[in-house]
């Protein structure tokens, strides 16, 4: 953080020649830019398509017919909206089936407990796993517990909601940690910092390592509960049933249509979000919201007559929940294409009202951890705090170094300017991940200012001199 | 509304000579009032016994083993804290058994819909019922579809929520109204301002002349979804399954402790909560934290060696949620005793940060719906007013008309002052009748201010000269 800090003000001292170089540039853009702002805060059509995104189609797991139905949508309303070369990509993505999963306090009362197994957990034998259970509120605790405390129970990670990019981590890495102890499951407290009693799940990973044992978010009500008990000296007893599995990898594809570009085609700023999502709730704000903003900017830009010089692509990226395979094949296939991407610009962070953008490039660091980012090329970070100056009028100007978004990372790291649309951020966790993230959550001026954003953004950036 | 302002303003008008015939009574209580609040924001005892009872006892709706093993616990408790009389006044309560319950949607896609039947529904045949879905969102709109748009259909009473008072209506009578005109079952919005997908259970009234349905609780999502596709013009269809039932009543028992009065001990302050709960969540709000400040504030006025001139007396009230019996049981048996009630004070609005009280007497109207109480002995409303000034110094010194509480009613349509404790309410209907109801809701500052409320209010009433 305080790397990012002091870059930033490096850059904003080194960078006033720079900003006096691009500011005349970019007022230039103010009319464009306000056209663009009252387009997309009259239009409907983009809240529309989410909702029957949402409503029609639901959620949309990697592997799941519902995914099918999504992208064979997406393609045709890329072609209602008059964008050109629309098609897909296609790629091998994987299959994780959730299957039946329950999990109940067994001792010292029987009741069910609120989980949601976590995506890439095995199953436990048909008939669940009962054990004790072991609490900690961090992995220092786990560690000071050793194996003869740990071993052949079942350890709850009671972590308290700190920000996602640190708190994620027991969801990522809980099992593994918990099984290198011999544990025989792992429980983790849903990453969010609101509940009202309803377990987010995500993804998991095991060590190459470390045994697999199955593992489950359970709410935050359940974990303070458990925890509540185990930490008062009583003995606490949970049956973890779960059918989870991963079978062999399914055909999937990324989704593309593009508004050429009038003097420099093979210039591309490419604009989206991921069309999959867990499979629960409606993948509203996570992250339908994200592709119909960028559909929409684009369909905006159209509509008003606009051409920038260089191309704008949109694509909706596969499997970014659980696997990432959508953004690497479109890396790889956009490295066969000539020309060059000179942005990549992300919408993944919920519809809520936007602030502003952040910037990165090379290896992005895990979300919410910033400051490992290579340094942005000046110029082109003033260029990005220029275009956010003509969003002063929807208050979503900040610009600053980031982490971009996951699904532009396989570009980031070849080098290309990442761009993540930033929002308020007040509810989205309370949502992620969960049956809750449905479209009533989006709030339709909100969604209507994350589009004039990408709007404007991509628009300048692609239309630049 | 207007009726009960107009009548608080004339007690203010005509209360003046009165106000100031109560005031110097009642700062002699300052110092007292003062130990008192000093004692309950100190105190974690009654904390403790709350999270015992949801951590440890669990939700305990009528006829269940765990209702029984709260009103065991709670006379423990009682003797535990010092009380006199102890003892347990039995009574009959109705045993509604909520037993396997589902609702999906059908058409246009096969999803789960997060459902909870309401208390006193009956069952659906074994395989569902399964029928096309009408939207409505008031009672006049479904008057005006008429029983030819209704028949055969499962009705959604998809109503936004405004107050509980008003939209628990939806609730309470949306079956039998459905039923009228030919609905096969009715389902119906859950009452809560906020939701995270979580349905909102409690109790339903079947009218003698319709047909009894299934009903049930929908989240908010989930009707906000399916209306959303009825509106459209989109044909919805729903399978819901029930095994409710209602079984021969079963026995149960109000719980009752005293302080007996130095001077007057045959009149009496009667105060409490009830101790059952619906069967699920905890009933931490609703209405463990009532019984439990209730207990503790007598706990502490003996602790401090205080004994008020007339008699405190604590009680659990059984059965409020789905049948109100303890009340009617506590009436008839406190009838049988020699004396008189001289104020009836329940807290049952959770454990959120007290304003004050509100006062009625005679027939209360349905909650939300105030103004329709009769007029309350100006002498005491003063007497009221006079002594919520002690509470300033923890802002819950607001002394209003109002309903009193359920339990309380049946003392109060017997012409007993009834006060009920008013907070701020900010929070209380997202968790209300729902799993998300638990401990760890309760913020520790803002129950003990309840306890301090309600102690205050309680020993200055019990000794008044």
């Amino acid at each position: 953080m305080r790397r990012c800090s002091l870059l930033f003000a490096a850059l904003l001292i080194s960078g006033v020649s720079i900003a006096a170089e691009n500011k005349p540039d970019a007022i230039r853009y103010t009319s464009v830019a306000n056209r663009l702002i009252d387009a997309a805060l009259a239009d409907n059509a983009g809240l529309d398509r989410l909702e029957y995104l949402c409503y029609r189609i639901g959620n949309r797991l990697s592997g799941s017919d519902s995914l099918d139905r999504a992208i064979a949508w997406g393609a045709d309303e890329m072609k209602n909206a008059g964008l050109a070369n629309v098609r897909t990509i296609p790629v091998k993505v994987p299959h994780w089936v959730r299957g039946r999963e329950s999990a109940e306090m067994l001792e010292p009362l029987q009741k069910p407990l609120f989980m949601l197994g976590l995506g890439g957990s095995i199953a436990t034998p048909p008939g669940g796993i009962s054990a004790d259970i072991v609490s900690v509120s961090t992995f220092d605790e786990l560690e000071k517990l050793g194996r003869v405390a740990v071993e052949g129970k079942i350890v709850l990670f009671d972590a308290p909601f700190v920000s996602y990019g640190q708190t994620v981590l027991y969801r990522s890495n809980g099992a593994s940690r918990a099984a290198r102890l011999g544990a025989v499951a792992a429980l983790v407290r849903s990453i969010t910092p609101r509940s009202l009693r309803d377990p987010h799940t995500g993804a998991m990973n095991y060590t190459d390592t470390d045994p697999k044992i199955p593992t489950a978010a359970v709410s935050v009500e359940d974990a303070l509960w458990i925890h509540g008990l185990t930490r008062a000296g009583q003995r606490v007893r949970v049956r973890l049933t779960m059918e989870a599995h991963t079978e062999p990898d399914v055909d999937s594809a990324d989704v593309m249509g593009e508004i050429v570009g009038s003097q420099k085609p093979e210039e591309t700023v490419v604009i989206g979000g991921h069309i999959d999502s867990w499979d629960v709730g409606q993948g509203a704000h996570d992250d339908g919201a994200g592709i119909m903003a960028a559909l929409q900017a684009v369909a905006l830009i159209r509509k008003l007559g606009l051409q920038p010089r260089r191309t704008i692509r949109v694509v909706f990226w596969t499997n970014e929940e659980n696997g990432g395979r959508g953004g690497l094949a479109y890396r790889d296939w956009s490295a066969k294409q000539p020309g060059k991407h000179i942005a990549a610009i992300e919408m993944d962070g919920g519809a809520e009202k936007p602030t502003g953008f952040d910037l990165g490039i090379g290896q992005p660091t895990p979300r919410g951890t910033a400051g490992e980012h290579q340094i942005i090329p000046p110029r082109f970070m003033q260029r990005a705090i220029a275009i956010g100056t003509l969003l002063r009028r929807i208050d979503a100007s900040k610009v600053t170094p980031g982490n971009g978004e996951a699904d532009i990372a396989p570009l980031m790291a070849g080098g290309v300017p990442g761009i993540g649309l930033r929002t308020a951020g007040t509810h989205y966790f309370d949502y992620h991940h969960t049956e809750a993230d449905t479209f009533d959550k989006i709030i339709p001026e909100d969604f209507k200012r994350c589009t004039a954003a990408i709007a404007v953004m991509s628009y300048v950036l692609a239309d630049w001199p």
